[in-house]
């Protein structure tokens, strides 16, 4: 099956590495708007050409979208039109309901299927795509009676390869407010909390010989790109501000416990947090 | 050489499986005020023998105090008192200056070496303990110069058996206040993360099946401990209500980008918090 790859990054180099290893692909093409990335994924072997969008997207069975979200939204109609008439596109964006709103008023939206593979790296760019990135993890397909069945079982087949579970669901709404409690504010957690301890240590020398292992776990992911997530910051900004503000809440709420030394109200507080345990193991 | 664990849960356990496996400890005495984790630190062989409080101090050439801070400072003082003369009592809680404080006015004051390990998980109790758990990773030993240098060498010498660099950091006041930023805040606002979530799964039922890995590594520390954590943000309550509040202003000014749907501020601000690549690899 020939395979467009629009975008050849962390996701879309690492989805190329699993459906050439697995035959899935036997034809990858890439597309990258960064020239560079272009030919860093050919001479990782990610992908066996570049072509234009244009061309890629109509030499194509499946193309598959990953770019930044903004982009995406943009690309999408564009894409449809192209698209061979038996063939599918799949986007692997993290928000749904701003590219779904969109493809719904497309006459082609069949060959279209939403989803959000629950997977990645802090890293981006062809060299960041790496083999198993999406074993055993979760892809979140939406509006799933919007697509055709033979666009739905090439994504689903697909989504196999990846060694990945697929999970209706239909509301592209709720799907953005779950992944802002999720994946969005954690990754504003961390992004916070990298330029909390950089602001300090411009006065305080020597903090970072104490770096331990809490620390680099909770701001790992205050190493992700910009590019990708200030538009999923944009086009989930109401559910991100929501759990932000929750979020806020909870933190003032335990600093109230820390300045009045209520050793009961912290330890309730944690007690309260410790049972995350039963869902993430 | 005879070393007495006062604590035989995740920290006191991983050193002493490490100690005995590298010949530093050929007596191993565990001490626990909880029967359970007594029993249990004998059936996982940590340690040889569990004696009373004051028999295991006489006993030792070396205790290792590893009990939650509040519990530390209390027991501290009191072990001094006990202690052969010849012998070395090492605390490896992550407060520093209430502890050394305490010590400061005791006459056996050069015995003591006070020391902080930076290292863990998230779990806690003898059964936690692991092989390895030190390795690599730095131990930070505060006011050295109020240690003996028989006692100050017997702690390098179990670091160094632990496969832990040593740093010293004289100033007990500047060790807290660095953690508040470096470790404590993590804590706090991995604990907060857990909570918000689980606040917002009461009504949205179906949240959880797209935890991703992102959400993983920052929440992974809410699993932590009340019994250890509680007395570490009491004894550290300044530095920490300060390190939170500079962590609320910037999740306030992260949370006022995506109100205005600012693209540039929200970049510029991700971009300030990638520069954190610098320090962690």
């Amino acid at each position: 099956m020939t395979v467009s790859f629009i975008g050849i990054g962390l996701i879309g180099g690492s989805a190329a590495i699993a459906l050439r290893k697995r035959g899935f692909a036997t034809r990858l093409i890439g597309v990258d708007s960064n020239p560079k990335h272009a030919e860093q994924a050919l001479a990782l072997g990610l992908v066996d050409e570049i072509l234009p969008p244009d061309e890629a997207v109509k030499a194509a069975d499946l193309v598959l979208l990953a770019v930044p979200v903004n982009v995406a939204r943009e690309l999408l109609p564009r894409i449809l039109n192209l698209l061979k008439e038996d063939a599918t596109v799949v986007d692997m964006g993290s928000t749904k309901n701003g590219i779904c709103t969109v493809a719904r008023s497309h006459s082609k939206r069949v060959q279209y299927v939403a989803s959000h593979p629950m997977a990645g790296t802090e890293y981006s760019g062809p060299s960041a795509a790496i083999d198993g990135l999406f074993d055993g993890k979760k892809a979140i397909v939406c509006e799933h009676s919007l697509s055709a069945d033979f666009a739905l079982n090439r994504a689903l087949s697909m989504y196999r390869s990846l060694n990945m579970d697929v999970l209706f669901y239909t509301d592209s709404e709720a799907h953005d407010r779950h992944v802002a409690y999720v994946s969005h504010i954690s990754h504003v957690s961390s992004f916070m909390l990298g330029l909390t301890v950089l602001e300090v240590e411009k006065s305080e020398k020597h903090i970072f010989d104490l770096a331990g292992t809490g620390f680099e776990s909770t701001v790992r992911l205050a190493k992700s790109s910009p590019v990708t997530w200030t538009p999923i910051f944009i086009q989930n900004a109401e559910s991100v501000s929501h759990a932000l503000e929750k979020y806020i809440e909870n933190l003032q709420r335990f600093k109230a416990c820390v300045d009045a030394r209520s050793s009961d109200g912290i330890a309730a507080l944690i007690a309260e947090a410790n049972k995350i345990e039963k869902i993430i193991k």
